[in-house]
């Protein structure tokens, strides 16, 4: 059935080997034999370097500088640090129409989210103007996406204003409460700016998407619940985040329930949930969505105005600061009790927004067919928000829902960031009396609408059809935020991600093999139902690296599959149990318990007369059975390049006939 | 050069499909088809089942109840439940003489080690000979063992010392010092009773060996350091476990070195080396080293009675307590500001008895040819530990090194434990005034002969020639342990394992595979020198599952090596590249954000005019991609079972003729 065999040996010395091998070698009849090169000198440190670049710089980021003069090498270098001098050297009038116009639509939904999203972290309106004007601007310089609209966003501002609130009172210490959100800022910049660095950016990684689909529906549930605080124009409400406090708060105050805010609030609700609608239904009409909030933000402040809202229990933002961001360098605090508080809040938003910073940049590039560098994104990401921390900026990142404004309105460079903060900027200087009527139950209505969006359904329903693990993580996730709190829910999530990684290496699957008839192939029977197992061979095939966390339940698996197999054998009155093969071309790696393991395993079955052979061990793993010493050690002799070869081998010492070629490859 | 085709198809609609695929299905010449089976009807529940049965039963402990009459089941209830009266029946007076031997020899050394490791744990000597005599008459009815000796342990009672010790010191508060060391036991049994019976015994094996190498010889270190104060005579010596108090305290105390106390230290420090060095070199005359401890202490108390030594500034054991364990239940405590330490002391001790005592189980077993159920051990040592707790014993496991001596004086069960307790329970009711004038020193040279075999340099050699990072969890628990503290030290290798861990998953391998002249394998050209790239193919082969943590990097890497393929092409002018195929077999699963990942690739590829084929996925992952729609949805059409079979479809469609099997198969 099967024609060559061929031997995968790679250690120094074969032929010392060789002698004591099962199978005799003089009398296979090798029709070809492959030269062995010499082992390389020093595969150790060659093989570590090897490893290290794959860790740290699997994108190979230096790629365009090779083979070029020291001036172009300067160049790139500058244009890699700066992208804009890339785009801008060829920056062009018609590329300026295009961003024009997208920056002005950007602007028009960052003006009303900037004011939403800073009150949903607890700061003052102004603050979030102040952070759609100067990150943008350094973004533009930094940043390596050209679709990204940076400014503050609903997540990060919501965990942010959650952590702080827990401490602090935004109402009762204005101060303290602004001073520990510069100082968080700067804190989440250096973090994020050190993992780009460091080049640690798979940490992102870690937040998987069912992780952040069941985070972002409970905080978007979170986030609608306090904004009812708004809606029903109550006074007294709940600093707290969880549901029960909030639902508390919202039914014992029914007293301060305000009709004329709950018409006025569920009027432009219903509106924004139209435009938005019509905008999902038909891209090319983005701008109906993208126009939306400014325009109910202008007609319910003349609305406003008209009827002097304020007399009836309509409560308004009133006086706006004019002018630019004053400097808060100042504020920042690098001692004191408060400073604990300050780095966890950094380091979980900073993660967060770069979350959704990179995500977001991600799936625009891969749109366009561009790539971006995630570690790069994180150090302009991070330098902006340490930059932004120094000039009354709270956290900011690539906003989801204004990049796909964005994007539909034909932005072509980072650009129209810089058209967007100039808007912003203009608004800052002479528009801000207008926004003494604006009613709160706008934002509010504006918070809503914005994070209904963040409430994936139909992803949770098919994670539930693919991988009930992942729909695990997500509810957990869900609920974790609903009822504990945003960063519980967080952490239990990303536990269960791991914990399910560590259990799939934990307890390996190990599958019965067999031929797949008329073929070489050796197959898991489950799968393939024509597939048949070979008499006296027990084909196993373990699907995972032999780790310490696994190696022992491997050994005890594998012997209970030889005991299944023999009372099977005895049941049917079979040919007796002669020989396992353990196809390794799915053990990925191997440690020193696994090759113990391995070595135990070989003692035990040979105690019952039963061969053990290995087949198909990919690179690393023949590395590790072939260091000098180990297979003599662990008295690993017969491996194979496949399945077939190894029964070949045995079959030939069962005196049946088999041409044989030999390879023998280096590692 | 591939004679057949193999498709995997096993979606439902399969006709449907075909229509579509980029291969014309009739232009194909079927040989052979093999029928598709109707997918099961339950396949989430019932794969579930199965998967849960294999992460908590992998050992499938029922199956010897199967197809048994019921009083035959109830025996074997009662066999599983209390070992003893499996073996206890078949007990015989030829057993009982290599038990009385193997016992007494045990007893000989478990009573000095007894005494040295209660001190050592910093606990008054009598609860060492306590806790030698109930723990092993709870452990011989319940355990399932022959060859485990149980008694205090060296690591477990270290631990427990140096955690202790941080908070209380025994010398100013022996009564709460004592209370503490009892609930932490208590704590200790309850953790092991419960990890064995919510079968989660796999979290032992998360302290791999390499971790377990480092962090005993660093502990090895610590205590031998700590025993210059016995062996020296030093009266003020520090409380802490570093190496920079201790050797300070060694120095900075020079005039309290007492040279009698160093003699005699050192002379029985030298006997018991030799003592060990002949058992070591020649395991027949086991009898030396076992016998060499109680032959000091006796040599030592007669010296030491004749010469007066404590006249001569050697300190001695002093009076003991006669009579047996006093009931502790009054001294456990669960409540008031100590529970926490004692719950954390309970944990920490519990993993590390639970190690040692499951590891030294396995290895004898495995010696002796016979299994043992690693749940059901951690119920007995549990059992033993909560037991015990209530009278007056501490922390108790198998010991390594006098389990070797049960061994190798040929033990047949676990009545040798009996035979230990009986003479330990002698030694306590009638020959406690003895130890009066023991010297305190010879415990200490007791301790360091018991702990100086803990250090494994060739062990941590090995490591080093076959695993760079299994050597750095070692050298990282060994320093951990000797500079910063032991539960550090643990908590660091532990860490650094499970790093490894993800490390693997979130970098996986990915290698370029070429065929292997004269067979149908495709195989890492990097692996099979003669191996040959093929034209217009690049088949990469994909070396781990595919996750959220490693789907990024996986797509990013593999375009990397689409572009530098390219690159290469374009430098040779070879033909251009048509087809990426992705060997899938060491993909053994695949998550949501994997799917999307390949459906992305898809797309990216799709935009180059580059076909994405994929060959042999395992059940798991062909499951995965079979869900009702996530082919059509991500788009993923063309899988083969092997990577031939793939590149004949595709030079099917270059003009190549071939003739092909489509082999459908169910998953």
């Amino acid at each position: 059935m099967v024609g060559n065999s061929n031997r995968v040996e790679s250690f120094p010395d074969a032929s010392d080997l060789e002698a004591s091998l099962p199978v005799p070698t003089p009398s296979l009849t090798p029709l070809e034999v492959h030269k062995v090169p010499a082992p390389q000198d020093n595969p150790t440190l060659q093989s570590l370097k090897q490893r290290l670049s794959e860790v740290f710089f699997p994108d190979d980021p230096l790629h365009q500088f090779k083979n070029k003069s020291l001036f172009r090498k300067l160049v790139l270098a500058l244009q890699y640090l700066f992208p804009i001098l890339q785009w801008g050297s060829e920056y062009s009038l018609r590329l300026l129409k295009s961003d024009a116009i997208s920056g002005v639509t950007i602007a028009s939904l960052a003006i009303p989210q900037g004011i939403s999203y800073a009150k949903l972290a607890g700061l003052p309106p102004i603050i979030g103007l102040y952070s759609s004007f100067v990150p943008p601007l350094i973004y533009s310089v930094l940043g390596s996406s050209r679709d990204l609209a940076v400014g503050p966003v609903s997540i990060a501002s919501l965990v942010m204003g959650s952590m702080l609130r827990e401490v602090v009172s935004p109402d009762k210490e204005p101060i303290l409460y602004l001073q520990l959100a510069f100082t968080a800022t700067f804190f989440a910049g250096v973090f994020e700016a050190s993992l780009g660095l460091l080049r640690l950016g798979f940490i992102v990684d870690f937040l998987s998407k069912p992780t952040l689909t069941g985070f972002m529906g409970g905080a978007a549930v979170i986030v609608s619940l306090q904004q009812l605080k708004g809606l029903l124009g109550i006074v007294h409400f709940t600093t707290k985040m969880g549901i029960i406090p909030v639902m508390q708060s919202v039914l014992e105050n029914r007293t301060e329930w305000a009709w004329q805010t709950v018409v006025m609030g569920l009027s432009f609700l219903v509106f924004l949930l139209v435009a938005r609608h019509i905008s999902s239904r038909r891209p090319e009409l983005f701008w109906v969505s993208a126009a939306a909030p400014l325009t109910s933000v202008i007609l319910s402040t003349v609305l406003s105005f008209i009827f002097k809202a304020q007399n009836h229990g309509i409560k308004t933002i009133g006086h706006l600061q004019k002018g630019v961001n004053p400097p808060s360098v100042n504020m920042l605090f690098f001692r004191g009790p408060y400073l604990s508080l300050a780095i966890r809040t950094g380091i979980v938003t900073g993660i967060l927004a770069l979350t959704e910073g990179i995500a977001v940049g991600r799936t625009f590039a891969s749109l366009k067919n561009y790539q971006i560098d995630g570690n790069k994104e994180m150090v302009a990401l991070g330098a902006m928000n340490m930059a932004g921390s120094c000039a009354s900026c709270y956290i900011t990142s690539g906003s989801f829902s204004r990049s796909a404004v964005n994007y539909n309105a034909g932005c072509k460079t980072a650009a129209s960031n810089i058209v967007m903060a100039s808007a912003v900027l203009f608004t800052m200087l002479f528009l801000m009396p207008l926004f003494y009527y604006t009613p709160n139950v706008m934002l509010s209505a504006i918070i809503i609408v914005a994070v209904i969006g963040l409430i994936d359904v139909r992803g949770a329903f098919l994670l539930w059809k693919v991988d009930k693990f992942d729909f695990l993580a997500c509810t957990s996730a869900f609920f974790g935020v609903l009822l504990i709190s945003v960063q519980t829910g967080l952490a239990i999530a990303v536990g269960v991600s791991l914990f399910k990684i560590l259990v799939h290496v934990t307890r390996p699957n190990t599958v019965i093999m067999g031929n797949v008839p008329g073929t070489n192939s050796y197959r898991n029977l489950a799968q393939y139902r024509e597939a048949v197992p070979l008499p006296s061979f027990l084909i196993l095939g373990v699907e995972s690296p032999i780790y310490f966390t696994n190696s022992i339940y491997l050994q005890e698996r594998i012997l209970r599959w030889v005991r299944e197999e023999e009372e099977k054998i005895k049941k049917l009155n079979e040919s007796s149990l002669k020989c396992i093969i353990l196809d390794m071309a799915a053990v990925t790696a191997i440690d020193t318990s696994g090759l113990e393991t391995l070595a135990e395993l070989k003692k035990t079955l040979d105690k019952r007369s039963i061969d053990l052979a290995l087949a198909n061990p990919v690179l690393e793993v023949a590395q590790k059975l072939s260091q000098l010493g180990t297979l003599q050690l662990f008295g690993l002799e017969r491996i194979y390049m496949t399945v077939g070869e190894a029964i070949a081998a045995s079959s030939y010492k069962a005196q049946t006939s088999a041409s044989c070629v030999v390879h023998r490859t280096s590692v």
